[in-house]
């Protein structure tokens, strides 16, 4: 193989920097939507469909999908749920499909996507199987955190660095941004949890209520499923 | 004072998501940018002009001015000089208004000047004179890393964790981007040139010849000059 890169891109609103023709890129929104769609997958959803706005999410009410929309940590009235992961549990998502738009999530997604190689799902619940996917491919690395309305944040940021710890060994080469992310990792990694508690966003999200929600999220390794876009349906990756 | 808050924007790029009306901005570009106006003020500079490009630098050529102007790391030709702090030596500039365009730092100036409250110039060079007159002014704080071509880079990001540790004891709100520089700052101060040898941008001065001009501009402190944009013009604050 030729060397390889990893680049983390911080937010969406970037994605026009970088050349994504050889990349895959691993959409990152740790709290919740991206690991809300790895648990929905591992738990037998037959696919998730990311769509960027509401409206486009309401156009499928009547094709028997579930909707999932989710504004500014809340579920939007008049859907099934929004982006909890506890609402993709296999009782409620097994062999369904589900069409799902959040505020930062499905919109890094449908961003890099345009010419992207490829877009995968990544969140602390499938690390690992993440990591082991990226390294056996011959293709640059693009971790993509959603951020929060296109700003830094740092969960996201930490799992990428998680996955830059996990792949430096095979000699990619890395911008200043996974040093960066590898480095704030290797400092949370002990507790991610209390590091987490520290960040704006996790506030924000506790006084929604959604404390359980976000512990739920930082645990490792629940599923060795990666989700896969083909032809802007998420699927489990074979 | 009502409570203040610091946040840092990794680039450019991402200016127009913050409101920046109650904000003084520092504007950072540590190799060398901002290190060599710091120096080239301190050193008896009247003024030094930042202009965006090459074309709005050479319209001042007439005036009796000296020309500064760097791209991709190098003097442009048929300027004075470029962005080498060793250019802006006392015997250089003393008494003499300056023009300078540079790749990155100047254009973070230019972007920034049109919706803040104030702008400033931070380096390593004049660290605590730049966050003991922060202290001082009932104002949002805004760390303006000029990154390299609008992407994230490193040392810009740890001179904006330098200020947030020196500020935050003053009870102001932090972003995400604030924790993290902050966090990335004290893995790195112990030794300021040996975890900046790590990042792209680094090697990639290191082939253009200047790793002394690197070096420099890790100094703390050698000046407590804080140049401040008054109608287009750098000079020193009084």
């Amino acid at each position: 193989m030729q060397q390889r890169k990893i680049e983390v891109c911080f937010t969406p609103a970037l994605i026009p920097l970088y050349d994504l023709q050889n990349s895959i890129v691993v959409a990152i929104d740790i709290f919740r939507a991206t690991s809300s769609i790895c648990y929905g997958i591992a738990n037998g959803a037959e696919a998730i469909i990311p769509v960027a706005t509401v409206e486009a999410c309401l156009a499928f009410e009547k094709d028997g999908y579930l909707l999932a929309a989710e504004r500014d940590g809340k579920v939007v009235e008049g859907f099934d749920f929004g982006n909890s992961p506890f609402a993709y549990a296999a009782d409620k998502v097994k062999g369904k499909t589900i069409v799902l738009t959040t505020t930062n999530g499905t919109h890094a997604i449908d961003e890099s996507k345009k010419t992207a190689y490829q877009v995968i799902i990544g969140s602390f619940l499938n690390l690992d199987a993440v990591c082991n996917y990226l390294k056996t491919q011959d293709k640059d690395v693009f971790l993509l955190c959603a951020g929060w309305k296109n700003k830094f944040n740092l969960e996201d940021t930490l799992f990428a660095g998680a996955v830059v710890h996990q792949l430096k060994a095979d000699n990619y080469f890395l911008d200043d941004s996974s040093i960066a992310s590898e480095d704030l990792y290797q400092q949370a990694k002990s507790d991610l949890q209390a590091y987490t508690a520290k960040t704006s966003h996790s506030e924000r999200l506790i006084k929604l209520g959604i404390a359980e929600d976000i512990k739920f999220c930082l645990n490792l390794n629940l599923t060795d499923t990666v989700p896969v876009l083909v032809n802007d349906r998420l699927v489990k990756l074979n």
